[in-house]
């Protein structure tokens, strides 16, 4: 089991408070791009996070008002327009692979966008469980605009269960960027905050859902995912089989005897 | 063939006006709690309801201001504190499996919400086609607050589709009410209505249904949850296959034949 | 390789600018309705399109201030009445051919809504990409109006990805026009703009679309309706080798060749 707490991580910044992970990708002075080794770094650290017990929560935060410009032009796009079809593969299942692992990791994860979140920075936010914004937050899509698809590490399958199937290809067609406001009306953004209140919001959201059962939120998020495409009959009696597991747990206990006592629940996470 | 208007369930009201049948749950003293057997009549009762003749629409309704608090924490969830595995899957399947019921009834269902409608209150009101509330309605999926996942009945896979992917998953993370105004933006309330107003607008969208050709309404219904899953192509086919289907109806045939007579068509549900 | 520019079609107005088509369907003095003919006449034109490369950007117009009023009463509704079950099926799956044919007809559509468009000219708007409309459109899903489902040419896949599951759902039942302050909203419609500027402002999408890289936009295309019934898991390794495949293009090094030269890149479509 991993302490993650311990995390020295070498390309993005990671903090812990409690039981809640903080990350702010680095160099601000370039608005926080994405590099192979950053990418690479993420994904390992996500993968890790499936099998540690000291993180309930994620939070991706900001770094000097911005929040990720995306892939870097010059490390990132400038070696893939050198790179053969198994050169590509790599780095596009790469990619892919820090969505997977981030959607597979049992904790929530929540992000935090002020300024620029864009191109693969914008995927962070879109593959996150819920996020806060300030309405200065910039998020686009811009894949078409360096002359690829609008489909990057899931964005065709997940932005349209996020905003609608017409807002979504526009977005993607256009690679425009969707104004906080319109992300808030959308669905995009749970919600949108002063710049000032942006980190201290988020930490209120993540301690409020680290305080909660986290067993079972590891479920809801597992189910939140995993009945993307079942039928409803499937998905029926997919969550009749994880509440039932659930149901089993100390917390759901604890939260029994605390209501016959008239008291708060003190969940244990197992 | 059940004649439904002569049902006399024990633990939820049941009225019956022409072709709309009328719930409401019982106990308002204590917000109308579901029971075990509350449960399990109402799943029997959508059972029948798919092969009964004499109901065309169905509609739950409050009762003494509030729609439902869910799951009795004395009559349910303190004897599911002491069940074993095959008990506690007993019990999440039969509460799926009034979701099913009321999926599979082949009738459109209207919930009109008013109050507290939370944890299987809430479910109901999900698995309906059609919501209207007053502003004072609060709907939460509080599964989280009593140490349980958000899966429960469907609605990891039932509430994304309804109010986005994102505002589900807040939701269901974190238990927070849902207010009237929020459930109205984000799709959930087709409208909001005075607690004066909220029974008539609730029966005049009822009468407006059942006033329509019948038979197609069920194979609206059938489509909208066999189609939940589908790829495209295989939804379009499977609508071209079911809406043959009702071109060879009487009411097809009456709709058409009123066009000409400049009359309004009157729909017999065959 | 069909030259499209040249199509001289019988049963609608089909104008070529640059490398974008303009649709009005025809017979202004009665809404513009469809007939046999201009389903099968459009299903034809949108398979050709599938391997044309004159084209980049479809757009639907108005015609007379009017969208579309569907499927003709006396050209189709009245002799489908008297057709047995294989000639219904012939219909309803050439109409849903119509749809099929513009999802995978690899060009973004635009559909720009003025006055009515309803029942099959409802259709053609939802099977489009993007929308926008004057505040005057009245879009209705009226089958159930005609004694029919609300299933008709995949309206219930994909009108509940659009709107919400349960907006969807009151206007299948019911049959009720969406105004379009409400298609605004509720997502339906990408923005509304003045009458007098609808046309242009479709077209300023169109032009913005058609200046892209129009191959990469082809696999958006394919993605967003391939990917509607995938896992999550199965999205993103597809998304993986679809973007592969674009990085491989000529477009994505003309980006970037233009980035590095502080260019606007031109892009060519290879």
């Amino acid at each position: 089991m991993t302490a993650m707490k311990d995390l020295k991580p070498q390309h993005f910044e990671w903090e812990v408070d409690g039981t809640i992970a903080r990350i702010r990708l680095s160099r601000p002075e370039r608005k926080n791009p994405l590099t192979f080794e950053s990418y690479a770094e993420l994904r390992d650290t996500f993968r890790a996070l499936t099998y540690a017990d000291d993180i309930d929560v994620v939070v991706f935060l900001p770094n000097g008002g911005n929040f990720c410009s995306g892939g870097d032009v010059h490390d990132i796009i400038g070696p893939l327009t050198g790179m053969d079809m198994k050169g590509l593969l790599n780095f596009t299942r790469m990619t892919g692979d820090l969505v997977k692992a981030m959607l597979n990791c049992g904790k929530p994860i929540i992000s935090a966008v002020d300024g620029v979140a864009v191109g693969a920075g914008a995927i962070i936010t879109m593959a996150s469980d819920i996020r806060i914004a300030t309405p200065e937050a910039k998020t686009a899509f811009l894949f078409t605009k360096v002359g690829l698809a609008g489909c990057d590490m899931g964005a065709c399958a997940m932005l349209p269960r996020l905003i609608g199937q017409g807002r979504a290809a526009e977005l993607l067609y256009t690679g425009r960027s969707m104004s906080a406001d319109e992300g808030e009306r959308w669905g995009y953004y749970n919600r949108l905050v002063a710049a000032a209140d942006l980190e201290k919001d988020a930490m209120d959201i993540a301690s409020r859902i680290a305080a909660g059962p986290n067993f079972a939120h590891s479920i809801t998020k597992t189910q939140l995912n995993h009945e993307w495409s079942m039928g409803l009959e499937q998905a029926i009696e997919a969550e009749a089989q994880a509440q039932a597991i659930c149901m089993q747990t100390q917390d759901f206990h604890r939260a029994y005897h605390a209501f016959v006592a008239k008291q708060k629940p003190v969940f244990e996470g197992n």
